[in-house]
């Protein structure tokens, strides 16, 4: 059997974050004011965000240098591996070819480092001292614990509280590197005390979350908020993964028919996706780009292109993008990384664009195809790239009715080593799909700002 | 900040397996048949292993072969990364060098799989359809269904109950590669049996599940036995790591002073530090070789150097090692990979011969020098390699003391993903260091068999 890893040297490794914003058809819509419903200016971000990162936020830069400590960190993991994945290959027999980029090498085991780290390093050149964020299936917060620890900084992580209770060693880990971490909603807020007075028994959402952690930033002059997915600069920082796989291939004289990225704000898929549409974009070869999300939060297949808040609270900006309503409390399914009410507005315009084709899966098929995956391949996926997994599978199924063979790329972007109630649950029977009725989506999407976009 | 990891191409990767048997100044004391006291021969070990291995338990080959296929697996994950803990140097403020081989980079998170891949590959070749093992901590079981999983042979493993109980998720993992997982002691031998109606609440050793795993191999001619360490074909196997080791460090023009392993059966610290010993032996640089166990199961320090059985129940040829008694069930530590009452072999013979300096650690020490490593270089170590962590920390405050720069390697042998309970139960104060006297001691002695080495 031949090779089935592809490295770069460290001297390969991205030296700058590629930034789809300069390459764009048409321009991203303008964040908007909540109060005034006008947009936004910088001085409007300030008190969540150093500015450095609400410079990325806002430009329209190609290229955008990574610092120089940053990159040193990046090295410890970086550039990460390409798998050709053999072994699945012959277990479908299948003529496609199945290429996926492996980000679970890094200490977090996810690709939330590679934004974790920047974000932390910004903040503290800011001189910032506590650093407060969400989490949903806790491989953000564990990130930014990592991060805080290496950088010596303060981290308060406010956990999903299905997901902190669902893994336990998940927070026990973010308590190892030193952060604190409280499920929410939580009595530490007036956001949280809201919730809990009319929802006692709320298992929160990531809308929630993300309430909790502003307003405690923006309380405190010596914190700042930081955002695991969404945001243009969290994509930005994620792009290292997608100009790997790109140089990658190019050493092994391949490039992809097909990209697959699992969504839930829009990171890891930007970070795999965007260097390659970017290309396409500046005339370079075509590509087919699939974001898949789960069938129980179906905001690309199922929600409107719209105004929303990002949070449930309404402390954050209005963005436009694909929403089901800042209200909206998914199933409690064990994908927690992708139970977001909205999508990242750059990966909201390309769907809207036509660039990128959407596509929803149940979390049972997925769970299957991580097994599969896990026994053929031997890592263990976290249940969120089980739906890249689930997608890549599915199209490698069709070239092999098709008798074509493609080249398929995804993304898997964390193990599964803290997600293994989750696969416990599903061998035993215990999860179930959820299938939301019109009704359900319509009311959910009745309770949207009624602002113009 | 400078470099901080080490890689190897895949064609640096080692061909062939180091042998230090052909290297030893005297050769390793024969295994003696319990039955008759007599050296066995091949033919003895048959029912247990196929012919490829039980001819390299004997071989006296310095460099025996890795096959084609065994490498393609391991190069999914190998060369795996050498760390220079700079980040760490800097919070000792240190003049050492200390680098860290890192074993976790592999599917089933340690160095397990080194032999898990050969095992399975050259019983596969011998026509066995099941393999039969034991595992402590999970990690080697784990490696052993991972290696099942792409070699398409069943599993059964035998777990150390305490261990099933502590680490739920270890067995989940190896169902999730398709392994059967049986608390030990149980009903379903009669080893088990006769261990339960003595005490019905045992918590199990290595030595108990090792007769079960073994009883169940022998009764089944499509099944065969695998072990995790101690034996000699197994450290073979482990020394692609020191090889890696010593090939990365001559590229950054280094020696190691001082080489530090955690010694449970042995495997992973002859791993790290055979290939380096070997160096010494055929007239190369001198290196300090330290072998840390836990105080708890102090095997090399407070054991006997004496022919024993392998296992409870009495079904192990005897082997010369150093041997706290085969009816020894150590504390129920969490470092669940070092808990066995004897040591391998090979260990035990270079450490008679004064060519390794034996150490034991408690607990409590451990899991803070494990705290302290995860929040300077950003990587949990599992329990037993933070035995390796404290030694090293150890070393390096020496070299600040006597302000001398000393370069020390230490084998980082797998992550602590699975065993965050560990870390929750040392954060929560629930842990207790634990010394046994020199009348339990001795009692545990006394019971050894009368045969002269």
């Amino acid at each position: 059997m031949d090779t089935v890893k592809y490295l770069l040297t460290e001297d390969q490794m991205p030296a700058a974050w590629y930034n789809i914003q300069a390459d764009l058809p048409e321009p991203l819509p303008p964040v908007l004011h909540p109060a005034t419903g006008k947009p936004i200016g910088p001085a409007d971000l300030e008190p969540l965000f150093p500015p450095a990162l609400i410079m990325q936020e806002v430009s329209q830069e190609r290229m955008i240098e990574i610092p120089e400590e940053v990159q040193t960190i990046y090295r410890q993991w970086r550039p990460s591996p390409l798998y050709r994945a053999r072994r699945l290959e012959q277990f479908l027999d299948t003529p496609a070819k199945i290429y996926y980029k492996y980000e679970g090498v890094s200490p977090a085991g996810s690709h939330k480092p590679n934004t974790a780290v920047p974000q932390a390093y910004y903040n503290k050149q800011a001189g910032v001292k506590r650093l407060t964020t969400e989490t949903g299936a806790g491989q953000w917060g564990s990130a930014l614990a990592f991060a805080g620890a290496l950088l010596d900084l303060e981290v308060l992580v406010f956990m999903v509280k299905v997901s902190y209770r669902q893994k336990p060693y998940r927070h026990a880990l973010m308590n190892t590197y030193g952060a604190r971490v409280v499920p929410s909603p939580s009595e530490e807020t007036s956001a949280g005390r809201a919730i809990l007075a009319e929802h006692p028994d709320s298992t929160g959402s990531l809308g929630i979350a993300i309430s909790e952690a502003v307003e405690v930033a923006v309380q405190d002059e010596q914190s700042k908020y930081c955002l695991g997915s969404v945001l243009n600069h969290v994509l930005l920082h994620q792009t290292v993964v997608g100009q790997e796989a790109l140089a990658q291939l190019e050493q092994v004289g391949d490039y992809p028919d097909v990209i697959i990225g699992c969504t839930g704000g829009g990171s890891n898929f930007a970070g795999i996706a965007f260097p390659f549409l970017g290309a396409k974009l500046r005339g370079g070869r075509d590509v087919r780009i699939i974001a898949v999300e789960p069938a129980a939060c179906p905001t690309l297949t199922r929600g409107l292109y719209a105004y929303d808040y990002g949070d449930t609270a309404h402390l954050t900006p209005l963005v436009k993008m694909h929403t089901l309503g800042s209200g909206f409390v998914p199933e409690g399914i064990h994908a927690g990384g992708l139970r977001y009410h909205g999508m990242g507005p750059l990966v909201s315009h390309v769907v809207r664009l036509g660039l990128v084709e959407p596509r929803a899966e149940h979390q049972l098929g997925c769970f299957e195809a991580g097994l599969t995956f896990a026994r053929t391949e031997g890592i263990l996926p976290a249940p969120e790239p089980t739906h890249a997994v689930k997608a890549a599978i599915d199209e490698a199924l069709r070239c092999k009715e098709a008798g074509t063979s493609k080249t398929i790329l995804f993304n898997l972007c964390g193990h599964g080593h803290f997600d293994l109630q989750a696969y416990i649950d599903y061998q035993a029977g215990r999860l179930r799909d959820y299938e939301y009725s019109q009704e359900e989506v319509a009311m959910a999407l009745a309770g949207l700002p009624a602002v113009d976009g």
